[in-house]
């Protein structure tokens, strides 16, 4: 696996440089890090969105900095969390005085550096409500669900809660509908081989040429066991089996499912994966709406896929349809 | 590398279930042996564009099946083409009375099923035209370029001619747009790792640990030479050189330039890529419209990515910011 880029410790900073350039009517670059990427116009009076995380999951995290969608993203090296200053630089430029709603991905150090921002906005005056996605139902037992980690689920947040805020609710219903959306979200992935992180220029991971980790986090982090390659069926009725227990749903029901590549993982075969979810829930009798189907939340080369539901009532179906705009997400 | 699937053999039949019950409103699967995707809705009486190939290059070529786009496509096996009976199939389904063009890539297995299709349509009294994209430099020289294979660039024919086509514009019109697209195109790829043809379950090619193939195609065809990795910008450069041969755009000229991911790379170093090529366009003072930077035409799980450059006058830049729809190209 080869890596294209100049120097390994500027692959974070071009990476933004190349974004910037190619559509400069949609982000800036802000803070003195140039680590905060936030909407070019931030025109309108609507609680803000803030986000942030580790780079390398593009489209995660910044990718969803758009009309519709989040506001401003601090973002930190290759798989590493955003500085404390510029979690507060991304709220400071995206604050219009109808508070600020930090959602992100449950990780220990992002959790501590935006909640140290959060005080520190609140001294400056800002309301401050803050959202963790922790969908990854292979990170924990569901008992201790505070321990999940966030990962590819977080997308759906980001859709559900941009929309309301879209729509002028306040920031106590904005934040609501950020926390239905981690209740209705459920997530699990299986790598099929190992990314390498730019600055230290090796796998993070090793698997055998038949072996693949399921459950494995999106930084490589231990999933459920490794075994045998198996069918595509089979890999996701053992998924679905998992997503199935905390998301019971039954006829009549309507869910969405995203089914997501790592990244080297391609179309053809999301679309494999896709089919057996249908057929799964066609037995089951509840409706698919508004699939998603491609790259949302990667780990640069990874191979391997996640799938994801996400149980819709009648707002969540509203809010995932409303209008959302930036590269990655275009939805008249 | 593993492939996700469950039989090889129904490899393509199954990805194209899943995208069928994925988008049943936008596609539908026709055609004796269901290798026929057309537009869900063919309603309009405008001029058909159909199109063609190998499977495993999603979005290529039957995800560009769309308002916009084009109407129909015969698909094959992967990297094999597509029948003679589905070609026709193709063109029975989208023809409205004001004609068909073929529309898709030079190899020269594509041409002779299209050509005998085309032949039996004339038959059956359709008017048909003919295009051919030859946009990879690496292929053949500047005076053999009838010998040129197609690669990405087909998706910027697509566009142009899909536009022209729901403008309203009669056959004959949209044929030269799809013609002047051709002319205005130029392509370059560089591979780093080799893909699986899911039915071999082996590697198409093989490079060594460092050693990247500049100018492959995307079926692993060879190229200009094999080396040794390089940096990104060092990479640019040298395919910059070839297409500005053949493109030499200088002061105030427009272009839209598709960094395009032939799989497993990820969209970080596609920005990485974007960054080098706007500071080389930069320097000649040329205007970047309208980047396309992502996965437009894929080898499945291959590593490595395609430069494209498309010049632009003010028709084809009208063109080009049409609105258009399919799963994989969304432009209100």
């Amino acid at each position: 696996m080869k890596k294209i880029c100049n120097d390994p410790q500027r692959y974070v900073d071009e990476m933004l440089d190349g974004l910037c350039a190619a559509h400069p009517h949609r982000y800036q670059r802000l803070g003195d890090s140039g680590r905060v990427l936030a909407r070019a116009r931030q025109a309108e009076a609507k609680v803000a969105i803030v986000t942030g995380g580790g780079s390398g999951h593009l489209p995660l995290f910044h990718g969803y900095v758009g009309a519709g969608l989040v506001d401003a993203c601090a973002i930190g090296n290759v798989f590493a969390g955003p500085r404390v200053a510029d979690c507060l630089t991304a709220m400071q430029v995206s604050h219009h005085n109808a508070g600020v709603l930090q959602l992100y991905g449950n990780y220990g150090g992002d959790r501590m550096n935006f909640e140290m921002a959060a005080e520190m906005a609140e001294l400056e005056g800002m309301e401050v409500t803050q959202v963790r996605m922790t969908d990854d139902v292979a990170s924990a037992p569901q008992q201790e669900a505070h321990k999940r980690r966030g990962v590819a689920g977080l997308v759906y947040a980001y859709k559900m809660a941009g929309a309301k805020a879209a729509a002028g609710a306040s920031l106590r219903e904005v934040t609501a509908t950020a926390q239905k959306t981690v209740s209705a979200v459920r997530s699990i992935g299986v790598a099929l081989s190992p990314c390498i992180v730019p600055e230290s220029g090796t796998p993070a991971f090793t698997l055998d040429n038949n072996e693949i980790a399921f459950g494995m986090g999106i930084h490589g982090e231990p999933g459920i066991w490794r075994g045998e390659m198996r069918s595509a069926d089979t890999l996701v009725h053992e998924m679905l089996d998992r997503l199935l227990e905390e998301i019971p749903a039954g006829r009549g029901e309507r869910l969405s499912v995203m089914v997501n590549s790592l990244g080297a993982t391609p179309l053809e075969e999301l679309y494999i994966i896709y089919r057996s979810v249908a057929q799964r829930m066609a037995d089951r009798q509840v409706s698919l709406v508004q699939p998603l189907i491609g790259r949302y939340a990667t780990s640069m080369e990874m191979s391997g896929f996640s799938l994801s539901l996400c149980a819709l009532d009648s707002e969540l179906e509203d809010l995932l349809s409303a209008p959302a705009s930036s590269p990655f997400w275009s939805q008249p």
